[in-house]
């Protein structure tokens, strides 16, 4: 009962998710400011999403995930990135047509 | 150019969650079996997941992850459990009344 906790990848993995977008924000405020949230993306994202490096790939990004004009990104917009990220992850995984899955995306 | 692909922490993340909910099912269907999830989250989630080890507690989080009975498990279904607690975790830390975040939840 007083053991050491461990634990598992899966929940490693939740905890890595939240505290790379908590740890983005400079004053942790409840949102991230455009340019901390492009930082984020060029260094923690930079395979999976791919924004040609212009505004305008940028500006595409935010839209999919709900920004608005001249708002920061909240952990809710964050979240709808994710998900997509994961869900076409997912998709690619289990259409995949070799009979032995290795389980390996990246 | 033609350098090893290098993935972040985040990309690596999301990358854990789907392959963990992928290998989960022995025939690598599209969802899960209600054992092989039982089995997921007491190997993978014992921390942030408590079911109180009874068939009632365990059927409290199907319920909350719209898995109606009878059903299988979708990535769909995971991934709302999944963002509960990533959602919660993110609270825990963005209540924190700490002026020096040290960004560590788990």
């Amino acid at each position: 009962m007083a053991e050491e906790v461990k634990y598992s990848d899966l929940e490693k993995a939740i905890n890595t998710l939240v505290t790379n977008f908590h740890g983005a924000s400079a004053d942790k405020g409840p949102s991230l400011k455009v340019d901390e949230f492009k930082n984020m993306l060029s260094s923690q994202l930079p395979n999976l999403v791919k924004t040609s490096g212009t505004d305008a790939g940028f500006g595409e990004v935010l839209k999919q995930m709900g920004v608005k004009d001249g708002e920061g990104i909240t952990f809710k917009n964050f979240w709808s990135l994710i998900q997509n990220l994961a869900t076409s992850q997912y998709g690619l995984l289990s259409h995949e047509k070799v009979s032995k899955c290795s389980c390996i995306v990246l």
